[in-house]
């Protein structure tokens, strides 16, 4: 074989750089203590029971002869997403217009930018607010575009401030992505400011993606909306069953929104291969038809989030925002944040010697610095556990 | 919500121009006759059953507690898949270095660009042979890539043949396709031409995707040899189970390769969002364990072949390539093979006035104009019927 050319790669996959969460994982490794098991508060991947009847939904539905599933989905499907639209916020979609399934919503985060952006684009920046979710950027920077960074502010609540987005950015933006609640700030997006971005969005012309992953997930004041009761136009709402039924393996989402854009996506999708199987549909079908299960889900993460709460209120440890999300969003105690992330790295490495594993927010984009995220996905006995931890917790602030 | 400006769109989805299977399926709508249910030949979506033993398997690995699935899905997976390119090909793959799970090999094909092309890439061409599957032209166009369509020829028994392709276009080639058996042709690689590619990928040092989707249906000569027998150098093969197991609709394949490359895919691929649901990886599992059930497919293929190569031998009609896949591969009756594609839709249309629906080989591209694809997915029965119907058949040589 010598004497091969390799061929070329993007050069987003070919730097020497280790990544952070790499990183962080050989830090696990490393420091773990001996005989320890690690309780990982880092990925937002929930430990509760999927409801059975979800689970016999899907194995009733495999069936003796298979067909290519169809981009748009089941007919059922788009119908449960839209009687879940109108139920859940009161907002009322036409299915066969406005509303398309995803394979899980990440690959939906992935390649929407692909839609709007081609080589050359005049309109080729996406601007996104952080810390935030990776997949944003991941999308944004593959389809070619430009991602402008808009770091939040704690002087905001956290909140998207589009003031804080200069007119120039605003006039070359193809998509703004929101996230409310917000991974990994927790913070809720209100609802002046929600009509005011909007309104911009229309007047600029361009795309706001709202990524609602954790609606059904609050804990302070009334339940959030979705940016769709501002009116479909220029805006498109994503949605998953991953938080809301615990079913994070079924890999099942939808979007709704802006018909033009949910068109165009219906011409675009069915190239990407993201349909998704017949069988996890029709899981995804009672999933949405039901409200009853979702109640529970949400208790289970309030009596975890009052544990933690407690616990650091009393160590005098600082929780911003937080109104929603499984996550809590803590100020390194002791830090002074600087820019380079050493005060959440010191602090998240301190945990990591008692085998907690939380992430720096240094590593979720600029103004996470500074800052630690605690995904409350461990079942409430570990919770219970890393809580006794803690209070080996030496060398810190207490 | 009058005064709102949309956003931008990427130009490949704002064409007013319509679809050409959007005009076929409105064409068979129209000469469809009345009170006769249409038998398809246009999609290659097999009836068949899938193994008992498979969708067994899926039901059983639905767990209680889901999980995110890993991009590089599970080892016993890999292992699988690697024991099987042993077994089926004599090529032996380190299953941690060489292969990697796809959610169908459809998104990999489409995705497949954006891990090598990125904007102002000196290695910016994706060479097709067509008329080709279209996947691999929308994901070098979505990636920022220039197609470059080389032209099979009935000269070349179809097969492609990298003398057609100028020196120059090489030099700035990143990726060329091939798929053997190839879709829509039947034709089979020979040997000899797929060393001289490969010698040519490694001293251009570009990459090679053999998309080997049809390995397993071939009814004339020996079973078709991979192109990873040449070495894993600059060589990426895709596989996938959706025709040798029936399962389309689970959605499920495989890579093995270049390391480099399976490793560059594995930093691009959690991005993307396209890791396989678990319980889907089981089954697939056993699907690639299982060598039993794929002679009882290939027979049934063979069967509605030997049928219609008698009944177009009868008829005059010429089939060219052909050796695999479950296509038939037919120069249109009476055409003359112009190249706005007249000839092979017409008589498309004649046989759709017959409930009888295949597609146009000027709509797979370049090359494909004087030809029709005749997909042999729908029943023995369906199959006897559909030569019945060809009785009516008027207006053309028979």
């Amino acid at each position: 074989m010598s004497g091969a050319a390799p061929g070329p790669l993007h050069p987003l996959l070919t730097s020497g750089v280790e990544y952070p969460f790499v990183k962080l994982e050989r830090r696990r490794r490393e420091l773990a203590p001996a005989g320890v098991a690690s309780i990982n508060f880092g990925m937002g991947d929930p430990r509760e029971e999927t409801p059975l009847f979800i689970r016999e939904a899907l194995q009733r539905a495999v069936p003796a002869v298979s067909s290519y599933p169809a981009t748009n989905g089941k007919p059922e499907l788009r119908a449960a997403c839209a009687a879940w639209l109108a139920r859940r916020y009161g907002v009322r979609v036409d299915p066969e217009l406005h509303v398309l399934p995803a394979n899980g919503t990440k690959e939906a985060v992935f390649t929407l930018a692909f839609a709007m952006i081609s080589p050359g684009s005049a309109r080729d920046t996406v601007v996104i607010p952080t810390p935030a979710y990776p997949v944003y950027e991941g999308g944004a920077r593959y389809a070619g575009g430009k991602p402008y960074f808009s770091p939040l502010q704690s002087a905001d609540g956290w909140r998207f401030n589009p003031d804080r987005v200069p007119e120039e950015v605003w006039k070359r933006t193809a998509l703004l992505w929101l996230n409310s609640p917000h991974n990994p700030t927790g913070a809720v997006l209100d609802e002046p400011t929600a009509a005011r971005i909007v309104a911009l969005a229309r007047r600029h012309g361009l795309w706001v993606a709202s990524d609602e992953a954790y609606g059904d997930l609050w804990f302070e004041g009334d339940a959030p909306g979705t940016l769709l009761a501002h009116g479909l136009d220029n805006l498109i709402g994503l949605y998953t069953l991953s938080k809301r039924s615990a079913m994070t393996g079924f890999r099942s989402g939808f979007m709704a929104g802006d018909p033009t854009l949910i068109e165009a996506l219906k011409r675009f999708r069915p190239s990407v291969g993201v349909a998704t199987p017949d069988f996890i549909q029709d899981a995804a079908i009672v999933a949405w038809n039901d409200d009853a299960h979702t109640p529970a889900t949400r208790e289970v993460y309030a009596a975890k989030r009052r544990l933690f709460l407690a616990e650091f209120a009393r160590r005098g440890w600082q929780v911003e925002a937080s109104q929603g999300t499984f996550y809590l969003w803590m100020r390194a105690p002791g830090g002074s944040r600087p820019e380079d992330g050493s005060d959440d790295v010191a602090f998240v490495e301190s945990l990591l010697r008692l085998g907690l594993v939380t992430t720096p927010g240094s590593f979720l984009g600029p103004g996470g610095e500074g800052f630690v995220r605690w995904a409350l996905v461990p079942t409430l006995a570990q919770c219970k556990e890393a809580i006794a931890r803690l209070g080996q917790l030496a060398g810190v602030a207490t």
